[in-house]
Formats: C-alpha cells, structure tokens, sequence
C-alpha cells in the first residue's frame, strides 16, 4: 500500500520480536516506524535509546513476543519506561501474539497466573491501552484495567477456506481438543458447518472424536501452533473416524521443533496461519500457509486512534484487509 | 457436627444472602457466627453495625451473592468498609455464588466486564483475600492480585453419582452447550465415562447432539441452574437421540423463574444442585436434590486460617466433606 | 429550551435513578441523552450496552441514586466500567442525589463510612470528576482527590421565597435539628432574616425552640425530606412557640413512606423540594412545590466542559437558571 | 503514673511538637520514649535518625503539629519515612492536634482541601494508623482509608465543670458561632443542660445571641481557641443578654498573639483548655486552666496495642483517665 | 526580554520561595504570573487562594524550596493539591532547587530517604511533571515515575569562564570533595581543562590534593554553596599545593551564615553562582557573582509545553540562554 | 557449616541464577532450599510449580540475575506472582547481583531508567522486602518504597587484603575511573591508606593518573567486573606512571568475553572478586580469585528474620562471615 498518513501526532515503533510483520502494520497505517535502537551488552541488558523526539506523541509499540520470549517482554517493558519518561502522551502496546496467555489461571496449588503477571507489568510500566490479537482466552481482558482491544482471526480464516470452497455441510469444523471450543464454533458459524471435538489430552494416551466427521472434509481450529502434535494426533484420530481430508488453521505460529517434522508427517492437507509470529524460514514446514494480520491490525490501530468504532473489524470476511 | 473451634483470633460474620448455609459453614467449622446488625432505612440505605470487636481478628465475611444481587453486593462492599475501619487483621470474603461472573469479557464492543468490577471493589473496599466455589470461568481468579482459593464441586457430584451407581461405560457426561466443557470433562473423569455436547446457544432455535449417547444414562453438567431452558432443551435432545434416561447437576440454583415449571416439564430424572445460593421453597421443582457445599467451604476456611494446604480438598470425592 | 449545543466531543447519558430529570438536564444543555441500554436479567443482575460509540469522547453519566438505593449505584458502577473499557476520554459523573452521603463518619465504633466506600468505589470504576449538588456535608468533597463541583440549591430557594415576598425581619429561618445549621444559615443571609433553630435529635422525645420566633413566618431548611418527621416535629414546637406560619424547604426529596400523611398533618402551608430524586406522584404531599434543578446542573456541566469558571453559580439567585 | 508496660513489641516515639505532653503519654502508657534525634541543618533541612532498631516493632509517633505548624510535619512525614524504611511493623500516628483540619472543604473555588492533603501525605509516607483528639470535623475521618481512632474531650470538660458543681437547669452550654454545635450539645447531655448559640462570623460586625441565657452561667464551647476573638465576643454578647457569669473551653489552646490580651481582657471567668498544643507560658492568659489529655491518650494507644475496644473511652466523664 | 507568548491554554504560577527568580522566568518564557494568594494565618497555616480560573489550563508552578525549607514545600504541596481541584490539565512542578535532595539513601541505619520521600509527596498532591536545575544526583530523577527534566549549569559556567578567558591546560578543575566527580569531570571537558580532586570529609580534620595543581589556576565545582567550609578549605590545600589562583562555581547558593564571613576569608578571586536561591544580600559575600539560570529555565518550559526536543539546552554554552 | 535454623515460618527459594551460590547462603542460614520446579517449555515460556506450601511462610528467594539476564528476571517476577498468590506471608527478594542497576538515570534524552523499571516491577509483582549487595549507586535503594537493605562487600575486601597485608601508606586505593570514588574512598579508609583516580571514559582514547602512585601497590576497585577493559587500562596507566604492582577487586563478576583474555593479559597480579554471579570456569581467568559472599548474606536474612539489627554488618572487616 502507498498510502501515507498525514498525521504528526502519532508514531509507531516496533521492537525486535517481530520486525517484517511491524513493517507491515506500519505500512498499512500509512506511515513509516519510528526510530528506536535496542542494543544488547556484552552481558545481556537491553539499552534502548528512542532517536526521536515522542513528546506529546500518541505511540503505538508493536512486539510480538515469540521466542525468546523473555527478552521480548523485557525489551517492550523497557520501551514502555523509555516512552513514560520522554512524556510520550499515549502509549498504546500492540501484541499480535501475547506470550504467557496459557498460563491464565491456577491450573494446581502453589502456581503463578502469569499472563495476569504480564498484564500487570505492562500496566504498571505506563502501557495506556493495549492491542491483541486471537487471545487465548478472552477473559485476558479483564486482567486490565485499561481499554483493550482483542481482534480475532476467524474472519481472516473463514475467508481464505470460502476460497477455497470448503464451507457448508460438506465440512465440519473441529475443535482438537475438549478446550477452545468457542473459537470452533465461530468458525463453523462463518462456514455454515457443523462442529466436533477431538477428546486428547496430556494426560491420555489415546483421545476419541465426538461428533460426526465420516465422509467430511475436517477444518482443525486452534489459537497456538506449538509442536504440533495437537494437530497431528487429532488428524490421524479423524482420518481414523473416516474424515475425508484434514484441514487446519491456528492464529499463532510458534513452530517450536519438531512442528516441521511431526507436520509435515501429518495427515494434514493445508495448515494456515497468520504472520503473527516470527520463524526462521526452515522451522516452517511444507504444508504451511501464511496469511497477514498486518492489514486488519493496522486498520485497527487507525480506528483506535481516530477514535472511530472497532466493530466493523469483528465482521470483516469480505473486507480487504485480508 | 459439634466441634468447637478454640481460636479466638478467628471470628466469622454473615450478611443476608444464604444465612442458612453461612451457618451452617461456621458450624462446620467449629464457631458461632459473629454478632453484627444489618439495617434497612425507609429510604433504601443499608446501615451496618458490626456488634462486636474485631480487632486484630482474622474475620470472615459469608455472602451469596443470589438474588436481590445488588443489595447482596452493596451489603457485602459496606461490611468490608466497616471491618477495614474497625481494623480486622485479615478481611476474607467467602463468596459461595459470585453474581456477575458470567460478564468476564466484552462480549461486544461498549460493554463492561462486570466480573471484574466486582473484583476491583472487593479489593478497593479492603477485602484481603476471597474464597470462591466452582466460578463460571476460573480465569476469574486473575481479576484479582489477591490470594483466591476457588473450590471445586466436581468431586461433590462425582460422590453422588457413584453412590447411586452411575458411572463408567454406561454413562456419558454432557455438556448442554458448546462453552464450560471442561467442567463436564472433570466429572467423566471422576466416573470414568465418556464426553458428548449439546450444541446450543442464543441464536440457534434448535441444536443438535455431538458424540455418542444412544442408549446411555446421560449425566449434564452446568455451573448455574437460572431459567432451567438449557437443561430442558438439552434433555430433550439427548432423548431424541436416543439417551436412556438424563440426569442434571448444577453448582448454584438460582432456579429463577420459569424454572419450576421448566425443569419439572423436562424429561430429567433428578437435577442435583449444592446449597450455595438461597431460594424459596415455591420455587424449587421436584424433581431437585439439595447436596451441600457447607463442609467442603468450612474446611477451606479452616485450612486457610491455619495455613495448612487447599489440595486435599481437589481429590476429595471419597472425603467426609460430603 | 430549543438551543442544540454543536460539540460532538461530548455526550449525555442517564441511567434509571431519575430519567425525567436527566432529559431536562440534557434539554439545558441542548443535547439529546446517548444510547445506552440497561437490562435486568431473571436473576437479577444488570447488563449494560452503550449503543453509540464513546471513543475519546467527553462522557457525563447522570444517576440521581434515589431508591432502589443500591441497584442505582451497581448501574452507575457499571456503567463506568463499560466507560472505561470503551475508551471515553473523561467519565464525569452526575449526582443530583448522593445517597449514603449521611453515613460520613463512625457514629458508633465498628461502623462503616458508607460515603466513603461510595467515592473510592466510584473512583476506583474510573469516573474522572463528579458533580453533586447540595451535599450532606461539604466535607464529602474531601474524599475524592478528583474534582468535584457540589453545587447549592439556597440560591433557587431564596429566589423562591423572594417571589413570594418573604424575607426581611419578619421571617425567621429555621433550622429543624441541631445539626445543619449552616445551610438555613446560608438562607438566612440571602433573604436578610435571623435564625433559629429547633434542637431535637432522636434521643429526645420533646425538642425546643432556640431563637426568637413569636409572630414571625417561619422557614425551615433541610438537604433531605425524608420521612418528614423532622419537619413535622419542628413545625409542631414553632407553631406552639408563637409562629404565625410555617414554610419548609429541602433539597432532596426522598418522600419515603409515611412522608405523604405526615406532611399533609403537619402544620406547613407549603413545602418547596427540588427534583434531584423521582418518585411516585401518590408518595407527593398536596402541600409540596417543586422547582427544577435542572438549568442549574445544565449550566454547571457546560461549565465544566468549556473549562469556563463555576463561581458564578453560587451566586445566582437573581439568574435564569431557575 | 509508675507502672511499667512490658512488652518489647512496641516502642513510643515524639517529634518536637509537644514533647511534655509526649512524655507523660508515655508515662499513661508505661513506657518510656524511644530515642532518635531531629537536627536541623544550617540550611533549614530537617535530618532524623532513629537510635535504636525498629524493625518488627508496633510504632507509635506522638506529633502535636502545633505552630510551626509546617514544621511540624514534615518532622512526622520524614519520620513515617525512616520508620518505614527500617522496617517497622506498623507505624501508628498520634496527633493531639491536627494542623490544617479547618481547611476539610474548598470553601471557595480554587481552593485546596489541606485537610486531604494531609490525610494523603501521611498515608503514602506510610502511616498505617491514626489517633486524634477531638478533630475540627468528625468528617476527616473520612479523609483515611487507614483505620482512624478519634477521641473526644467533652468528657474531660463534663468531668471538669461537674467538679465545680456546674451543670444542669442554671448552666446553658452555648456555641460561640454558627458551626460545631454538636460539639455543644455534647455537653450539654453530659452537663443535663440547654443549648445556645452566638451567630457571629466574619462577615458580621455585630452578632447575637439565640436561646436563652438570662441569669444563667454560661458555658462557651470551641475546638480551637486561636486569637481568644470568638470567645471575647460571644462573652461579651452574653453579658449584654444577661448572663449571669462566662465559663470557656477549648480543646485545642494555640493561643496566638493577642489570645493573652484578649482573653484577659474578656469578661470570661475560666478557660478550660487541654495540653494537646504547645505553647510558651507568656502567651498563656491568667484565666486559663490546663487539664490534661495524656491519660486518655496513653490509655487509648494501650487499647489500640492489645486490641481492646475503644468504646469505654467515649463515656469516661467518671473515670480515672482525667 | 519583550516578547509576549500568546497562548491561552498555559499559566505560570509562583510560590514565596524565589519570587525574582519566578517572575525572570516568566517573562522568559513570554507570560506575567498568574494571580494567587498565599495568607498566613496566626497559628501558622497556610491558606492559598487562586485568584483565577485553571480549568483545563496547563499550569507551571515555580517554586524554589530553599529556606525556610518546609514551609516552602508545604505552600507548594498545598498548591498542588488546589491546582488540582480546581482541574488544571496539567500540573508542572518547576523547582530551580530542590531541597532535601542530598537525603537520597540511606547513609546510615534507620535513616529515612527523604529525597524520596519530597518526590512521593509531590506525586501524591497531584504533580504531572517535574522540571529541575542541576540535581545533587541525577539518580534522584529515577525517584520518579512522572516525566522529569533535569538541566544542568555546567554550560552556564562553561559560558562564563570562557568569556574570561579560562580554559585549557592552564586550568584544572577540581571537585572539593571525593564525591561529585562527574559535574567536575564535566565542566572540564566543556574547558578543555584536566581534573583533580580535594579529597576531604567530615571525619578528616585535614584533606589533601589529589592531581597536578602547581602553578595552575584552579576552578573549583560544587552543586551547593551552603556554609561555604568545604569550599574555603579546599581553596586553602590547592594554595598550599602550588595552585597559581582558585575560582569557584556552584549552582544552588544557600549561603547558611556563616558563609559571607568565610567565603570572604578564603583564598578565593571569585565565585560564580546562580539565581537558583534567594538569599538577603547581607548573607552575600563581596567577591561572589551571580549569573541567572532564568533564561535556561524558561526555554526549557516553553519546550515542555510544544513538546519540543529538551535536548539542545544540553549543549548550550554558546547559546542566548545565558 | 552444620547448624540447623529450627524455626518452621521461614523457608528459602532459589531461582536459577546462581544456584550453587543460594545453597552456600542457606546452608549459612541453616536451612535446606525449599523445593520449586522452573521448566522451560519448547517456545520459551517459563513455568514455576512451588511444591511446598508456602501459606503464612516467611519466604526469601534468592536470585542472581546475570546472565541471561531477562530470564533471570523473568524467573523472579513470576516466582513473586506464585508466592502472592499462594498467600506467602512475606516475600523477600535477594539480589546478590542486581541486573541494570547501572541504568540508574536518563543519561541522554528519550531513555529509559531500566533500575527503576526493574523495582517498580519487584514491587508491583508482590515483593515486600529487597536484600541486595554493593548497588551500583547507592540511591537505587531510594527507587523502592518497601525497605531494602544494601549490604556492602568492601570489608570483605578489607580483610582479604589485610590478610596479605596490603594496608598503610605503601599502598594507595585506585578508583579505575571517575565515578563511583566513594567505594574507592571507603576500602582506603579500611586500610589507612589514600587515594588515586584513573580518569578514562569512553570517549577518552587515553586516560592519566590523578594522584600519587609511584612505587606504591595499587588495588583497583569497581563494583563490576565485565569484559576487563576498565581495569586492563587503568593497570597500565598506573603501571606508567611508576606503581610498584597492581591488585584488583570488584564485587560482581560478570566477565562477559574477552574478560578472560584481556585480564590474563593484564599486568594485574590478582584479582579479587565475590561469588555473586554465576559463570562458567572457562571464562574465569587465571588470576582470579573468588571470596564468598554467602555468609554475609545468610547472616542478614537471619538478622531480618529475627527482627536484629543490620548495623554489624557493616563494620566486619574481622568477623567470621567470610
């Protein structure tokens, strides 16, 4: 796109997570990011020195904070301080994938709630507003007190399988495991299909499917894709119930090894996912498929700061900010 | 039971939502419940009187917070103001029902997030720590940096079930809707059976059955029992797909109205509920078991007091808590 | 009033404590009240939807919290949180009525301080400025550390009185307890009249009169009309220390029951309220006036938006802001 | 007072605001005060060190923010912070006199709340508790979120005129001005007398008198007794309406310049006053008489200490604490 | 400086600490002082009035807090708090000195850090921004969590020896004491010029040199002149050393007697200061010069208000500032 | 050692840090490390299980936070979320090395202040106490507002080289560079000996010796030990200009690469440092010499434990914590 924003009261800087991606949003905004060095010491603190002047500036930080996970918190805390103190008006975080949001509640006795931890932190650093995409559970919001806005991925995806052609009841729509099943069934609403589940979890050797799936072409639905072996236990259980072909999509691509093997080896036709995360080229296996967030999220940002309504983006299958 | 609890350092006091269960809470654990005068002037104003010194004492404030909500809220908020002033060393707040809960996220854009209002004006009035039974969503419990030690009910039903015999092959355990299936999972866990879903929800006029229960004894499972509609549409549906028989349970009755009417109209054999929120008898249907949640909250709140672990109380289904 | 106020930077909500109110509130100003819905659901708890976005905008939310006391201060709660969350730019609340403002102290050891709780719960929501008018105490000002505006209701009763050609040495104001007895002061000095006071208080099942009063219209002042019986008292002892009438005014009339046959016994020859709280025609004595608060809290919120100074309000009493 | 409180949990420390009054304090309490040294730089500087360990100790400070007033709390305010910062258990505040406590409203526009201020400054420094003696408003309580004990000295002054064998039908217990009556009419109930009050202020050349005092020993009344102008006035207004003779009483005796000419020049035959300010004996009038209010003090941080009620010690006219 | 800032939405305010300096800086920056009133009453207190409106205004607070230290704080504390009820947009707190700034650790047990504690009263009133001259340690930026600029005098003093003439390897720039290297080390650089040190404390009767002075002039660098000792002595042990001539710079001249006597006394051809604090001119010694920082600090306001980089004032001995 | 600590209300934690170091302090305190699990999932999230209980302890997690540093700091903050949550009754932090404490000040504009970020975000996570050692600048501990104790390694220093008897007037203690000469001060004041400064920084391509070093021993101090470039230069210098032989010290060492190269290379005879960070052997070069800190630190976590004064420490030159 070449469309420029001609607006001086707001600046967009990205950090190291996820810098094409940053460029993207950034270009999609219309504007060009702003200048910031992050460099590293010899004995691994972070200095962040902003080139610009943000005084009196509305700011928008984009980091997604894939691997390694903990500098890039650390990088976007410090980035955050740096904007406070050099009296940026706004600081608005941008988080096209928010690390730490499984570790949502006490799942045993004696455990942290991490992805509220990182609420806090970014709260207390001087975060103003905050942007997401796809949270593992939408209940994350309320661990802020502050505005937050959650895009979701599902129109992104339901456009790309109406492509494709796979909507209505020659799919169904399956959640791989008994989790998550919200986001399956926004899924399946957008396609006009039905749903199933995948019945695995850590603690079983072997999982069932509930739900009719002979016949059908099968659309995995999941917000993470890690390892892997989610999608490719839940493929072969539906190819084994009689499913036709397997198709899945997850909002962020982490690709921790061995995802390009246990993938590749899958059952599995077509993988999408979104350009949230950031891999190395040879991570990501052959059956993968990129789509951009970066055009959703930086109509989004324009809409948070020229103050207009969010909704339209929830209802964007035949947009073009695909 | 007629223990006596000989600690005075402890003292526990109980607002108007569920006086009979608060009681018998306290009696659980050993204590009378405290002395305090709650007032209703002409004008609507609630006027409270805490009856007794608490200083420096480790107080425990029961509230359900069932119907009338907002009283039930309002009563709770001036009771913690009054301790906090009247300088309680630790100000605990034992919610057997958290009115609000299910507002956890905005669901559309311009909503509030209830549930976490609530939390922030616990907190704000001077609540220091809250003990909750079976939330609607646990990431609730990260609304709050306070410590919040959330009960679980499963085991209790799971004691009920496998005492009449219900459990293994025979049965399948239902969700009657698409959201909450982790809590229906817990309890197939407990009777070693399988999962199936009934999916359901606002915009669907009909919904159909995911998994297998033909000729099965189906067991649902709900954390709130308001209108009785899901339960009846669910039953319904499971009996069309040729369900055996369908028993219900649900941690909190509110049993609002239509509910009597609903649930004894629907093809349910027994709907088990725990004590946790008050209602008249008129509107209670008959085909309703009351199981209590008394033992199991009074010996949290033991074991809070003398700061022994909470996880026994996770795998206590063969427990004298019952 | 036909003027349309030309600022889509600010927009008017009222919530259900006192509708007729807030649309003449809003009327003064010359703006239309906002989209919003308030629902009650079958258990009793509130659910609300601002229908028209408030990005960036200046919001004021008006709620007299007349009865249902409590209900009416969890909407307004609840309504700020959703404020907040939908990103207003400044959340001013709007109080023609501040229940709980009498609960401003411990009376008696181990009491709340019920107005309190309501400004820090208020605040802690995320309302960002408050306007009052006719407080209790002015002292409540002091427990917010935002701004507050508390505007006075003399001046609209000193016009009144004008009117009808009482003031001067033959009239006499009067203040019905032993407290309070600076705002019939206030009175007193806009009309040029002395003071007198009656000193009854609850523990005393006779009062007295302390001043001069014989042959003297008399007026009694007090912020809230609420059962009456101060009045009804007060009126009895002056009548019997040798007034010639007796006239009553309050700013807040909450009229609980038996206000309208305690009032209409009393000898008053007429009582004059404002209409900061609603309530039911058959609760309304036949000897009660109303006047309209409504130009002068319009005038107040317009002031503050166009950061104009509000000094001139206390002042007014010759003004069309009646 | 000889006896000796052992506990090494808690130490008494004073600041250079009323260190007599601190001293016997002590004594009430059985302790003797903790060292640490105030000095105070050429440059004006106030420098603190505590000169023994603190840590895990229950602190209580006795500052009198008597003149020089500002002084005076920055004394206490850097001393919350030592106390903080070496780790003090808690850290109760004790103020006999609370400077700034008339500032509790903006009485004009633009103006602060000092009252507030001061509330604020001493929790955030790190108090953790207050005690006051006889606060101008009984609203600054409300100013704190921290638990606030106030003590009240009309017992002491009912103690003090029964004595002399002051009370009933002869006595009249009479406001010097239009505000505090309730402070007035305390008395009264304990001296079984009626109640007056002198209408003066400061915008009134002349004032008056309302109630009757003809032939009756008249008993003035104040918080604060400052320059002595109010009491001089309203003695003398008394006498023109007859009073038989004039007795005062004033918690609080700042007693600037001309207070010593003023009031030994008013037809006043006694001026009772506590010990809780400082001041030289030259300022100090012939007429005035000290009682003091360390017993009451002493007794009350006991109570606080040991988690006692506190409630006794508001109906202690017959008791030992005088 | 004639010209006028034409900018309504901005007011400059001055306390009583330094009213020269304040009005100097305003007329820098383009503005008369706005109009406020601080009384002080018999007893002490302060009372402060703003005598125009503030309303969404951005407002500038000039206070130096040089002696009487406290009383200066608590007329700004107070300020603050009215500027913020009375709804200032901003509220910047502008201190050419601030005092309490060497209490920034804890040098001994049981020490408070009262520099810590002046930044957390400041940010509790309700300051939004502070602007400093040259801190006795830039760490005491980082007691801040608001925007904090911090302009240093070393250019200001570069300027001015320059202009006589004093630069190079003729000079040496010694610090009087073994702290404070680095504004040394500074003004060095800026003259081309090597370093030495007087290494003397508190528990040293005698100091000595450390660095080739012989036959150098020497420029001795302090941030505050208070008794004037430390530099008398220093100047004595560089004679004594083979200096050639010793100058004297310090930013904050507090000259606490007896400073003229011994500034007078000691070796000393001239010492150079700022306008930072007001002082009698009798406490002035004879061979002192003042320069004045009005002109640096009133860019620096003007800067803050645009939102225009501070960074040039960093950099400005060359510059019209002076 | 082989004391046993029986007291069951305090348990210690390690992180990852410096594992080997936390079990050398606790076994100096007397206890065994508690058990916790930190896993590292395979996209780099961090997951903490404490696997005691932790309700009402008395806990202190010991955290070296060099590298990696970030994870480091990570671990520890959501080691504090865990221990909140879990209701540990107090959570103390000991950092014997803390991470970005040299980020003490916005050096240049737009920068962060990374020291404070990392307090602010200790204390938001749950921290109530800090143990640190030897702090970059000693006015970090003025970032908190909880207490801190900073405990200082140069008398440990003192006694290593009073061992070898390096003391007195052959001697001479050399700041390394221009900053931080009062640590310099403070270990020649231990050993009767005087004072030298190496003035190099980075933009100096050369430095020069301030002071007397002819034929004396030189021992360098600096508070971190990184890549040995500071020493290596300054040992040169000082070799130039005549020493006799040069020692080192420095608290922290770090000895990021090449440090190993570059010190073997250096003409320093030994250098002495503390085992507060964690490095592999490899990187340790052959004139390095290691000293415990451990049991300094386990005696004052004993002393806080025990409510005892600190005020020893720092003066145990010739005690037996080394």
């Amino acid at each position: 796109m070449s469309n420029t924003y001609h607006d001086e009261t707001v600046k967009i800087f990205s950090l190291n997570g996820n810098l094409p991606l940053a460029e993207k949003i950034a270009s999609a905004f219309g504007k060009k990011l702003g200048k910031s060095v992050v460099k590293t010491f010899a004995d691994g603190e972070i200095s962040i020195n902003i080139e610009e002047s943000v005084r009196g500036i509305h700011t928008y930080i984009i980091q997604a904070t894939n691997a390694p996970v903990n500098n890039s918190y650390m990088e976007l805390l410090i980035m955050i301080d740096a904007m406070k103190r050099a009296s940026a008006k706004t600081i608005n975080v941008v988080l096209p994938y928010y690390a730490y949001s499984r570790q949502d509640r006490t799942a045993r006795p004696h455990e942290p709630i991490s992805a509220k931890l990182i609420a806090n932190m970014l709260v207390e650093a001087g975060a103003t507003r905050v942007l997401t995409l796809d949270l593992h559970t939408v209940q994350v919001q309320g661990f802020f007190d502050i505005p937050v806005d959650n895009l979701f991925t599902m129109p992104l995806f339901a456009h790309y399988y109406k492509e494709k052609g796979l909507q209505g009841d020659d799919c169904v729509v399956v959640s791989p495991k008994n989790s998550g099943v919200q986001r399956t069934r926004s899924l399946a609403e957008y396609l006009n299909s039905t749903l199933a589940i995948v019945d695995q979890d850590e603690s079983l050797e072997e999982g069932y499917v509930i739900g009719e799936v002979a016949g059908k072409t099968c659309i995995l639905v999941d917000d993470m894709l890690n390892t892997g072996k989610t999608f490719a236990t839940a493929a072969r259980l539906l190819m084994e119930a009689g499913a036709k072909e397997v198709y899945a999509c997850a909002s962020h691509a982490l690709l921790s090894p061995p995802a390009k093997e246990v993938l590749e080896a899958a059952q599995i036709v077509d993988i999408c996912v979104t350009d949230s995360c950031l891999t190395d080229e040879d991570r990501q296996p052959s059956n993968l498929t990129y789509i951009s967030c970066s055009s959703l999220m930086g109509e989004a940002m324009k809409r948070i700061h020229e103050n207009t309504p969010m909704s339209p983006l929830f209802h964007l299958e035949e947009k073009s900010y695909l």
